[in-house]
């Protein structure tokens, strides 16, 4: 994808049967732009990313953000900052899809 | 604020009269995310970030991403993705109210 172009989330959307679909929007080494996607039931379980803060916005559809001590209900529109190294996950109890977008900084070195 | 929590952000825009309003949501030496809020004419003119990458979520309204050679549409749920050094800038012809997530990464220094 060139960029700057304007990106409808849902049109690049991957979902996945046995787990959230990821698929990359943008990618450098000061940031990762990414969607989660979520089939209903399928959850992302709690994680850290030490040095690494992540912004989530939901494009589509509702679920719950996971922290350790407390679930927070999000909807879309909703925007949620997890700070590098605070654990977080997310979980789509349904009926619907739940589409996010994922920022990280600085991206995820590269394997 | 503090961090995880869920955010709306038309709850946290901040619209002036004479010129885009900003207000910020979080902020790290990794990433700064805020809030642009245009009232109807209002227009950021083309800049660029060196060294930065800056991803633009419109919250609310819709408006016009400019650049050097082309404007783009852009309406409430697009993302938009403006690499390092890419001279960008935002209008809001109105008649609405325009509302802009930045994510911009890493976050400018101090001054």
């Amino acid at each position: 994808m060139k960029h700057p172009t304007v990106i409808r989330p849902a049109d690049h959307a991957v979902y996945a049967p046995t787990k959230m679909g990821k698929s990359t929007l943008f990618a450098s080494p000061r940031l990762l732009a990414g969607l989660n996607a979520f089939e209903a039931g399928q959850e992302h379980a709690l994680h850290a990313h030490p040095g690494q803060d992540k912004v989530y916005l939901v494009a589509e559809g509702s679920g719950v953000f996971l922290l350790d001590d407390r679930e927070l209900p999000m909807t879309a529109g909703d925007l949620l900052i997890a700070p590098e190294g605070v654990p977080h996950g997310v979980r789509n109890p349904g009926p619907g899809r739940l589409l996010l977008v994922a920022v990280l900084a600085p991206a995820p070195a590269k394997g």
